[in-house]
């Protein structure tokens, strides 16, 4: 079975979006692959500088992917910080890593560009750091979308100079393409959905919250009594998301016949999001009223990825020599 | 007591400019102060590629500091890669620290202006994990040289950048500047004494390399017969630091009068140098002898330094929030 790698940045509540694009595909993995995840705080740290804010951030990741089903007895889920081997395996890299290699990496030649004031050694210096998240377990894939595609490039740049200086150590990971999945729109009815957008549909928001930001979704201004076109609405372009080509149908039926209105339309989208929800939005309730038991799940997760990374960084270690042998 | 740290790379065989230098100031502080000294092999893969040389390195370090008198039971005595706190704490260094601050750096400047080939991210990001050797044992002072006095001065500003943003954590270590040791001539009579200009005379060496290296020391061509200058000397000047003033008196009345030859003063130097480092020199070989032992000592020092270092990442972790707390 192959093992798949994935890290995932605790940055707030979970919103359609984020669910969409790289959620459901993180849990569909857990059948077909060996998979890690990690919680990766130790990134967020490039911009959470509140211990309040990345402790809840950190516990709401975890409740959310234990509430969508993330099986911790299939999948090793862990907190990156908990595996003090990814900083020392990227203090490694770092001396083998030319500055140009990072220096050419988009992300900070976007912030870069951008004029970022808060332009820190971290933010640079991150690529490297992942490489040594993906490389310590040695997976054969890591997914990643189309525009993340050079940070595996980068991680398979360092595997090569590592092994190159020292001996075969990392086996060269493959990026695992996510499918596309047409960019999610937001409330606003323009922009892709994002917190920074302020246009989310928050899936774990009580079911109030939930009402009133579907309620805010913009649409035309067709009154009830004319037909309606669904391919333009952005009602209609989440609820496909979620409903059966049955239920799309019907729906489609209803704009294009004069009649309902567009809270109507929301009400259905709701009341469909509450349905494909609901068992997760049950179940978060639950983990929450036991958070010892989410934390044993995070603390298992690190001694199973412990066991990996200490098993790759005593070869590691064997390699540069910083191991004493023999004597 | 006032706690000491100190790194020392590991970078081959000892030589009077090191003993000098560091070493000899190194062993005095360990009755005034609680030295922390390692061996900082995670600094050295920034030059050192070579699985075999960094262990050799690394093993004659802790040889020569221990047959100097380095007291493992007064010391903490260890090597940096057993800590990988260190790396941990350098990475959220890197979050906080911009990058300016590190492009100001002498040596990266040096580095760079050199038009050294090899610029690496860790050449680069060295002072940060060097704040993070000092700062996680939170010691008061930082033995220097004047030269490198920035050093300690970044690991107070990231201290202080650090205490700003998450409370305050560390106290700002003071720099303590060593006394001028005047530069220790080499043996061909001009440069510093340095590996790098192959003018060495190596305490640990077998009696026979110190003869020659002693015997190739240059000297002018004043014939036996005549008086010569012992301020202008390089035998002389090397056997000032280890002779008493009054065998200096001798000397030097040898050197003013006729009829001593520079062979005979090298036999003189050789002599002093093995009266002087006799004891350390017998103990070096004992110690090659029971390498267990020396393992252990730095083994038994890693767990000391542990202790330490989890304690302030404990601190460190629930101010920056990687810590889940109340759980």
């Amino acid at each position: 079975m192959k093992r798949v790698l994935s890290g995932i940045q605790p940055s707030g509540k979970i919103h359609l979006g984020n669910y969409l694009g790289a959620i459901r595909q993180h849990l569909q993995m857990q059948d077909k692959f060996e998979c890690f995840y990690f919680i990766a705080d130790l990134h967020a740290l490039t911009t959470i500088r509140d211990a309040k804010l990345m402790r809840e951030n950190t516990l709401n990741l975890a409740l959310d992917y234990l509430a969508f089903g993330l099986d911790p007895k299939k999948t090793v889920f862990f907190k990156q910080s908990d595996i003090p081997e990814h900083s020392e395996l990227a203090w490694i890299f770092d001396c083998i890593t030319p500055m140009g290699l990072l220096e050419r990496a988009h992300a900070w030649k976007d912030a870069q560009a951008k004029g970022k004031k808060d332009l820190t050694v971290g933010l640079f210096n991150y690529p490297a750091l992942m490489a040594a998240d993906i490389l310590i377990y040695k997976p054969q894939l890591v997914p990643v979308g189309q525009d993340q595609k050079q940070h595996v490039e980068i991680s398979r740049d360092i595997a090569l100079t590592f092994n190159k200086h020292f001996g075969k150590t990392f086996p060269l990971p493959e990026p695992l393409i996510k499918e596309e999945v047409a960019t999610v729109r937001g409330t606003d009815g323009t922009n892709k959905m994002s917190k920074s957008y302020n246009n989310t549909i928050d899936i774990f928001s009580d079911e109030k919250t939930l009402e009133k930001q579907i309620m805010s979704i913009v649409t035309d201004s067709t009154p009830v009594e004319k037909p309606k076109d669904p391919v333009r609405c952005t009602i209609f372009h989440l609820y496909k998301y979620f409903a059966s080509p049955a239920e799309c149908k019907t729906l489609e039926k209803k704009y294009r016949a004069a009649g309902m209105g567009y809270g109507e339309a929301k009400k259905i989208l709701l009341a469909k999001l509450l349905e494909y929800f609901g068992p997760s939005r049950k179940k978060r309730i639950e983990l929450q009223k036991n958070l010892s038991y989410v934390n044993d799940i995070l603390k298992n997760g690190a001694n199973r990825a412990k066991e990996v990374a200490i098993k790759t960084m005593d070869e590691v270690r064997r390699k540069i020599g910083t191991r004493q042998t023999g004597i």
